[in-house]
């Protein structure tokens, strides 16, 4: 993964001055709360996939920064947005915007950075990338929606869940390759593939994420079994629950559904999930999306970018944190 | 006024089943969260200006429904955001979203509902339609942020509230005429007069609203007096403060700055204001704003439409609820 990690650190710093930049077209009151959701950072692993795309598709011209950075500012409204919704304290390890600047200026800055990202996306004359990234924050937002109407419930199986995750996570880098293959020039086909290549690797990408809920992550001082505590009905809890019958399953729904689950009760299970292998159950589900991903970024030329962006889906696949 | 409100009655049912048309591609869930605040009302102004617009400036497609469509969508999204950080109970004398839905399901149909609206935009394949579009939730937004950052502050004039209601009421009815005169294919001349016009209806619409806080409203129910409770320095306020000095002007700025108005303080305040002409005071400035957005119409083409625009001019002036 050496040429992956080469290049996000040789593009990053290009990527948050363009950022940067962008978000210094705010009014000064909101440009506080934009920079602290964009300062707790990530790896910008949207911008990258949208300059991967359009140069592996001979796209050579560096217009193409703001673009890649339009997902990344819709990315960062959602989670100003979810961190209200969530009710969390820190995001990332740092401080929630809305502990920091008040819920309401949280949520419209989240608003004014979701229409920045659209009105990015609008200087460049293409109505096909505006329909893309309108579309993205649509299904996002109804992805959550969807999370959320089926919270604490143990009814729905794993298509509803994988429907949940192609709206709340996948669809945004869906959209991100798409952008890049849009600007690019490239013919219908190929800008298929390249929106199925980031759906797919999107979808595995929470799976993995999920999956990681149950890990020992003492080193990382993340919480273990945040799902399990929230109500959300994902791969691990899924086979988990598979593995119980009788009263002993009875009693794991009922306290699913009322939140009941003591901190004993969390750090038991996920135990109990790690013992009995489902996180690498888990991660074999992810693996069949790593694959679909892997067979549409074929049909694309092969060049160096191609070869970067087939590290990304190896970096989702096996990442442990 | 005959003709305006004949042209609201008319248009009405098309745009509630436009409305009605592009709420139901959204997701199952979302739909009556979106259909709940679109059912709360009102009279569908800012479709009925791009409509005018459109009209006025030659346009005889109907394709221009739903790009008229699309700034209340926007209009309902703001709302959606603005009824969870207001905390307020009612809409329009309806049970407000976020008491039916949830905090969480409102923000996102929110999201979902401005996203549907920049998508609908993007449809007509015009990129000034959708900067357009995605300046006007930026505005906006920036607009109602300003706002609550100088919320209980007496230190800021006129000019500062001319530009907060700008980004928070009057963008919006500015984008609703830029829309119409851009589809109709006008000169950038007759674009900038239908902006400009716009514009200058919404801040005057904003400025009566303000008034109408302070009239006797024992009629409508309404409570008198909000800006006072919430501390928001409208021009009755600004007036109001011009008349005290000494303790007395330093016991209120104290209150205001406190929230420490009882309820009979605010019924006393709220009198005394009406008695000292500060709504007609008030209606004036409102008047100086309609004469300009006169002025700017008159610029387009004489034509049913002008007159009938011309007619909101007089509506807004003249409205007492």
């Amino acid at each position: 993964m050496q040429e992956l990690k080469a290049r996000i650190i040789a593009e990053q710093p290009r990527f948050n001055a363009t950022l940067a930049t962008e978000v210094g077209t705010l009014h000064p009151l909101v440009q506080p709360v934009a920079a602290h959701v964009l300062k707790a950072g990530g790896k910008r692993l949207r911008p990258l996939l949208t300059l991967l795309v359009a140069r592996a598709l001979g796209y050579a011209d560096d217009d193409i920064y703001p673009l890649a950075c339009s997902v990344e500012l819709l990315h960062s409204a959602t989670l100003l947005h979810d961190d209200i919704l969530d009710d969390a304290d820190l995001r990332r390890g740092m401080a929630a915007a809305h502990t920091v600047f008040g819920s309401t200026a949280t949520v419209l800055a989240g608003d004014a950075l979701l229409a920045l990202a659209n009105l990015i996306v609008a200087r460049y004359g293409d109505p096909r990338l505006t329909a893309c990234i309108s579309e993205a924050i649509i299904r996002t937002a109804t992805g959550e929606i969807v999370e959320i109407a089926h919270m604490r419930g143990t009814d729905h199986g794993r298509d509803t869940y994988i429907d949940i995750i192609t709206g709340k996570t996948a669809w945004m880098l869906r959209a991100s390759c798409e952008l890049g293959a849009l600007r690019a020039g490239a013919s219908e086909e190929a800008v298929r593939a390249a929106a199925a290549f980031g759906l797919d690797l999107g979808i595995a990408f929470q799976i993995v994420d999920d999956a990681l809920d149950f890990a020992d992550r003492a080193d990382t001082g993340k919480p273990v079994g945040g799902d399990l505590r929230e109500g959300k009905l994902t791969p691990p809890l899924i086979y988990y629950l598979e593995t119980l019958s009788g009263p002993e399953r009875e009693a794991f729904i009922s306290r699913f559904r009322d939140g009941g689950f003591s901190g004993d009760d969390v750090a038991r299970i996920s135990a109990e999930i790690r013992a009995l292998g489902i996180i690498e159950r888990t991660r074999e589900l992810a693996g069949n999306y790593i694959e679909k991903a892997a067979a549409s970024l074929e049909t694309l030329p092969d060049c160096p970018e191609r070869r970067t962006l087939m590290q990304t889906l190896a970096y989702v696949q096996h990442r442990d944190r």
